[in-house]
């Protein structure tokens, strides 16, 4: 490490990574921190670039070393335990804190349809953990894109976390609803929303093809705008005593497996 | 509403109200706190006693209204805002706060086989979120029997919450992993444990029939005994650039609604 450790909670590096918690300072700034070390190393994968890292020998793990042995030295700053529970978002900091670099959000005009694949689109989705583990899920599903609101906080640390890192794919696009729905018509997508009052069962639509899926809100579900655009409302069966919904992050993630499930069946 | 106002914190009841949040207070007076009307209304059907309720009008939504004319007036304290905001576990209180009686969890001796149908176990679980989503999801698929360790804190805030009230069903039974597999084994169960290192693919097993489904820790995985005690080892698959393994919670859904559209389909 080539720099001189900081040790005052008064520097700048160390009030502007405090700072990065609020959504508002992580768009004034174009920052936003990554915690955990295999969330950063997805990040660098991505060609995320590091601004600034704090490092503290005290608390760092083995793959705190780890990652802090492939960043540039230049960049790496040791902090004392102090710094780090000042600026970290955890309830026990670790060893590492990054600084990242944050790019815009590439836009659905950019996005070639010869490589859009199956889609995901989240409309006004609020819950970070929600948000993460949708993205986790996408990826784990093979959804080569997927769209979000062109004012999602991406770089918010419980999504990050609950993307397991996953949120720096390159395949999350912005796009607004009136957007969306013109890139699906112009590419020939069928457009698939979930919806509690569905009259199809996801168990009898065809989601091999180019499909696309909209999620809607926790509270209130999906939006007028869908509800009309969409080619099919479907309809997640329940046959249970009580529950009358899922967790969005489930409803999104069952949809999804049926569309992996019917391309692994049909190869 | 026969009762006087409690204005005072000091209050036994109000103290009380408070301790709950923690599971030790919750273990010693064998009580919980239901918040939400919904939940409460599931807690009720289900035979669960009311033991006392506060109710503050100035925060009362129509729900809270709703509940609050179903419940016996002598057990209802008018409350100032005051009082809710000191006993509310929720960042913004609402007009209701139950406190319940919190009978022991059915033990797996109890458990007849007959009735059993599907099985969710989970082991050693530890997250409220993934829990409570478990629990919903396991009722939407109708898996007849959830199994929990006997260590299990059903009535934690986030666990009530997450599961939207389907922890109060009567589905669920408390054992130890050793009972557990004695009674899949006496029963004629098929054991699947999910697990990442899989050698069968979740899409290629018959989960139509009498089937149980082990879900593993979030961190760690599946411990040794089930590794060993269950039939089959199924892998979830994951064709994603970087996500090599699913949020518990999704895992879980994906597993029970395979079981539920093949029980869909063969019918």
């Amino acid at each position: 490490m080539a720099n001189i450790p900081i040790t005052s909670t008064q520097n700048n590096k160390v009030k502007l990574a405090f700072k990065l918690r609020f959504k508002r300072s992580r768009e004034q700034s174009q920052r936003f921190v990554i915690e955990y070390y295999r969330d950063l190393e997805r990040a660098i994968e991505q060609g995320y670039q590091l601004d600034y890292a704090f490092f503290c020998e005290e608390l760092a793990s083995e793959g705190d070393w780890y990652i802090m042995r492939m960043l540039d030295p230049h960049l790496i700053h040791p902090v004392t335990e102090q710094v780090m529970v000042k600026t970290s978002y955890r309830q026990n900091p670790g060893g590492l804190l990054a600084v990242m670099v944050a790019p815009p959000l590439p836009h659905i005009s950019q996005l070639d349809p010869a490589y859009a694949g199956s889609v995901l689109a989240l409309v006004n989705l609020q819950i970070p953990g929600n948000i993460g583990a949708l993205l986790r899920t996408a990826d784990a599903t093979g959804f080569m894109t997927v769209l979000v609101d062109t004012s999602l906080d991406l770089y918010n640390p419980n999504i990050i976390r609950s993307s397991t890192g996953t949120c720096f794919l390159n395949t999350i696009y912005a796009a607004n609803s009136r957007d969306t729905i013109d890139y699906f018509k112009q590419n020939g997508y069928q457009v698939f929303a979930s919806h509690l009052e569905g009259a199809t069962s996801l168990f009898d639509i065809n989601l091999a093809d180019r499909s696309a899926i909209i999620m809607g809100t926790e509270d209130t579900g999906l939006d007028e705008f869908w509800v009309q655009q969409c080619d099919s409302l479907v309809k997640i069966p329940m046959i249970g005593q009580v529950a009358d919904s899922l967790n969005v992050s489930v409803s999104g993630a069952i949809f999804m497996y049926e569309a992996l499930r019917q391309r692994l069946q049909s190869s």
